[in-house]
C-alpha cells in the first residue's frame, strides 16, 4: 500500500501512504498527483487538480495558484491561453503540464502548464473568494455559501482544528480502556424530565429527540465500565444566543468505581492538557492566527467551592446577586480571578446546590451540595460533570423529591438492578471547546450547519 | 503522565498510560488499581474493583473471578466470611487484598482477600449472567438487559469490534488528506425526494430527521476536497426485516475530482483491506468465535457489470425476475459465484439501471446505465456508492426528469455554482458491516439500542 504510481505505469515505493493517486481500473491518461506530491517529479509530466486561488495576469504570463487539499503550487501559462478559457477565481481545475524548478517560487519549482480545463464555472457573483480576508463578512453569508466559506483558510482551518480535537480526546480517552459507543437519538422521554424536547412523529406514536446519551452511557458503564459517545444532542431552546443551538455535538464519557468527583476532575486535567499539547505541537502556526498565545497548561487548573466563589465574586465584583446557580458574568468573572491567582484562566467549581442539578445526581453528604463540577475556561462553562446516584431507591427517592412518579421512568430504574457500580461522568460541547480555543467570538462560527429556532437550512 | 501512583504515595515512572488510576485529590485510602497492573505488583497491598464473574465456593475457601474493563483475576476469601455478604454473580464489588504468586492461577497469581464491599446489590432475577452462554437467549431479553449482556464477553466483544472498525475507517482516511466533518440531522427536506422521512415539530414549523448527510458531504466537498462524516441516520422504514432499522450508523465519504467511480472501488478496496487486516491482527482471537475464517483480503475484490449479473443469475440460478434491480436473494447467489471464481466472497456490481438511482447520480453515456456501484460481502450489500452531478443544469434536469420542481430545491442547487468539482463517494452502515464480519443473523446484534416500528427503548 506504501506506492505510489508514476505516469509510466511503474511503482515508486516508500511514498507516505496519504500521497497515494488512486490509479483508476481503466486508465486512459496521467492519472492525478496531489500537490504535496509534486516535489519528488521536478521535470516530469504530471495531471494536477485544485482550485483556482489566486491570479496574476501579466501581458505574456498568468500565474495561477491552484489548491488542492495536500496544499498549493504555482502554475505559470500563457496569458493568451488563459483569456480564451476566461478563468475565474475558485473555479475547479484540471491540469496537466510539467513540474520545473524554479527559485523564485515558495516552493522552489513550479508547474508549466500544457493543458488546462475548467471542471465547473462559477456561476454566481461571489460575495467573497476563498483567499478573501473575511474579518468582515457576516455570519449568516458565509453560512449560505459553506462550501466556498470552507475552502477559505481562515474558516476551513477551523474545522480542521475541531476534527483534529475531536482525535485527541478519542485517542487519550482509548488508551485508558474507554470503549467508543453509539446510542440511539430517539428516545421515548427525556432524561431530564421532559422539558426542551423536540418531539418526533414516529409511526403511530411520539417519540423525542435525545438531550444527552446520559442514560445509555450509565448502562455503558455497567457493561464495559469505561465509555465514551461523541455525537449530536437535541435542545428545543426557544432563545437564540451566541453560546446555544439546538443542536450540538457532544464530547460524552462516564466512568465506573468512583468515588467523588475528583477523580473525574484529574481526568479532564489530563484529558484537556493532552488535548492542548498536541494542538500546541501539531497546529500552533494556526493557532497563532486566532490566538495570542498556545493553549495553556491544564493540569494544575485549581478546584474552588461554589460558596468560596459566592463570596469572592462579592469581593471583588459586589455581587450579591447569585444564589442556586452562576451566571455567564460570573463565569467571566471568576476565569478573571483564577487567571490572576494562578496565571491559567480556568477552575472547577464544586459543591454546588443540589437543587439545580439534574435528578440523577450524587449529593454530596447531607448539606444539600452535589457530587458535580463545572469547568470553566476561559470565560465561559465548558464541561458539566460529576458522580451519578447508583443504587435504584436513591434514584426513586430523588424523582419523589422533585415530584416525579418512579412509575414513568421504570425501564430505566430496571437498568440499576443489574449491577450498576457507582459512576459518574462528563460532557463536553465540540462547538463550544473549539470557539474557546479559537477565540470566535459565536459559537455558529464553529459549527458547519447550525441550528437554532430560526436556521434549518442549509 | 506515564507514572503511577503507589500505595505509599510515590510514583512508579514506565506504566503504560492506559494503565493510570487518577488519584483523588483528597485519597484518604488505598487508590484502586487495575487489574490488568496487579502483575507488575507482587505482594502488594492492592485495592481492586469489579464485577463478580464466577463464584466456586468450598468448605473453607471461595474462589472469585472478578472482572474489570481491563482483565479478569481470581480471588480468594474465606468462605465464611462471603457467606457473611451473601455475594452474588455480577456485583460489582471492592476488594483489598494482597495480590500473592500462585502457580495453580492462570495469571500466575491470585488476590488474597482482606475486605470486599458490594457497592450496589443484584436485586433483579437476572434471566442469564455474565458468565453465561447467551446462544439460547433471545434478542428481547438481551436488549431489555443491556447493561448486563454488555457484560457478557460474547455481546461485549460485539462492540468493541465495532468500535475498532470505527477506528481504523477514520485512521485510514485521515492518513489520505480526508477531514472529518458534522454536519446537522434537522433538515428542511430530504435527500432522496421526500419519501420516508421522519418528521420533526421544530419550533413553529415542520423539519424531518436526515436521510444521509449527502448533500452536506458534497458540499464539503466543495470546500475542503475530501470528507468524511460518521453518525446516525434515518429511514422511516415501515417493515421490520432482520437488516434494516429505523436509525442506523452510517460511514460516509465523499471525494473531489474524480472521473468514475472506479477510483471509489479502489478505494474501499483499500479501505476494507486495511480494516480487514487490522482486525485480523489484532481481534484475531475474538474474531474466531464469531466466523470460522479470518476476514479475507480484498484488494482484488472483483467488479462485475449489473447486465452480466443478471446473465449470470439465469445461467446458473434459472433467475429471470429481476429487471432493475438485484434483490437479497440475488445478493446471496452472486457472492456464491464470486466466492467461486475468485475466492473472495465479495463483488462490486457496476453499471445499474440510473432510473432506480437518486436524483443526484452521474449517468455513464446516455445508455440509461448510472456511474454508481454497489458491494455485495458475504451474501448482503454493504455499500452504495458512484459519481454525481456536479454541475447546476444537470441537477435540474435530473430533477425535471423525476418530475421534481428544481425550485425546491434551489438553496441545494445555489451550492453549485460556488465551485463544486467533479465528485463521487460511499456510504457503508456500521452495524450492517459488524453482522457480517461477525456473522450475526440480524442486524440488532449489532446495535446497542436498536429502533424500529415497534421498538423505541430502552
Amino acid at each position: 500500500m506504501q506506492r505510489k504510481w508514476k505516469l509510466d505505469g511503474t511503482a515508486v515505493d516508500m511514498v507516505p501512504a496519504s500521497l497515494i493517486v488512486w490509479k483508476p481500473l481503466h486508465m486512459k491518461s496521467a492519472s492525478r498527483m496531489l500537490i504535496a506530491s509534486l516535489h519528488s517529479l521536478p521535470t516530469e509530466e504530471v495531471m494536477i487538480c485544485g482550485w483556482v486561488y489566486r491570479l496574476r495576469e501579466l501581458a505574456r504570463t498568468t500565474f495561477i495558484i491552484v489548491r488542492d487539499c495536500s496544499g498549493e503550487v504555482q502554475c505559470v501559462a500563457s496569458s493568451t491561453a488563459i483569456q480564451a478559457v476566461s478563468l475565474k477565481l475558485d473555479e475547479p481545475v484540471e491540469i496537466k503540464g510539467k513540474v520545473r524548478p524554479d527559485t523564485r517560487a515558495k516552493a522552489g519549482f513550479e508547474v508549466e502548464v500544457f493543458e488546462i480545463s475548467v471542471l465547473n464555472r462559477v456561476t454566481q457573483i461571489l460575495p467573497f473568494n476563498s483567499s478573501s480576508n473575511i474579518a468582515e463578512i457576516g455570519i449568516d453569508t458565509i453560512l449560505n455559501h459553506r462550501p466556498l466559506s470552507l475552502r477559505n483558510q481562515s474558516i476551513g482551518d477551523i474545522f480542521k482544528i475541531q476534527a483534529a480535537i475531536l482525535d485527541y480526546f478519542r485517542f487519550f480517552l482509548k488508551e485508558r480502556y474507554f470503549t467508543e459507543i453509539f446510542t440511539s437519538k430517539i428516545v421515548s422521554s427525556g432524561t431530564e424530565g421532559g422539558t426542551n424536547l423536540f418531539e418526533i412523529k414516529y409511526f403511530e406514536r411520539c417519540a423525542y429527540l435525545a438531550q444527552s446519551p446520559q442514560f445509555y452511557k450509565e448502562y455503558g458503564v455497567a457493561g464495559l465500565e469505561r465509555v465514551f459517545e461523541t455525537g449530536h444532542v437535541y435542545r428545543a431552546e426557544p432563545h437564540a444566543s451566541s453560546r446555544h443551538l439546538t443542536e450540538y455535538y457532544s464530547l460524552d464519557l462516564e466512568m465506573g468505581f468512583i468515588d467523588s468527583p475528583q477523580e473525574l476532575i484529574q481526568l479532564e486535567r489530563e484529558l484537556l492538557n493532552f488535548i492542548f499539547e498536541r494542538l500546541n505541537q501539531d497546529y500552533g502556526e494556526i493557532l497563532k492566527r486566532y490566538r495570542e498565545k498556545l493553549l495553556p497548561q491544564m493540569l494544575n487548573v485549581p478546584v474552588w467551592e461554589f460558596d468560596e466563589c459566592l463570596r469572592l465574586l462579592n469581593q471583588h465584583f459586589g455581587r450579591s446577586d447569585l444564589v442556586d446557580d452562576l451566571d455567564p458574568e460570573a463565569e467571566r468573572q471568576l476565569c478573571q480571578l483564577a487567571e490572576s491567582e494562578t496565571g491559567i484562566p480556568a477552575l472547577f467549581v464544586i459543591g454546588f446546590p443540589l437543587i439545580g442539578r439534574p435528578f440523577y445526581t450524587h449529593p454530596r453528604g447531607n448539606g444539600g451540595a452535589a457530587q458535580s463540577f463545572d469547568l470553566l475556561f476561559e470565560g465561559i462553562e465548558l464541561t458539566t460533570g460529576g458522580q451519578r446516584l447508583h443504587k435504584r431507591e436513591d434514584l426513586e427517592q430523588a424523582l419523589r423529591n422533585r415530584s416525579i412518579d418512579p412509575v414513568s421512568f421504570e425501564t430505566h430504574l430496571r437498568m440499576f438492578e443489574l449491577g450498576m457500580p457507582t459512576h459518574g461522568g462528563l460532557a463536553i460541547g465540540l462547538e463550544r471547546l473549539t470557539a474557546r480555543i479559537l477565540h470566535l467570538a459565536n459559537v455558529r462560527q464553529a459549527t458547519l450547519y447550525p441550528r437554532d429556532r430560526y436556521r434549518i437550512a442549509p
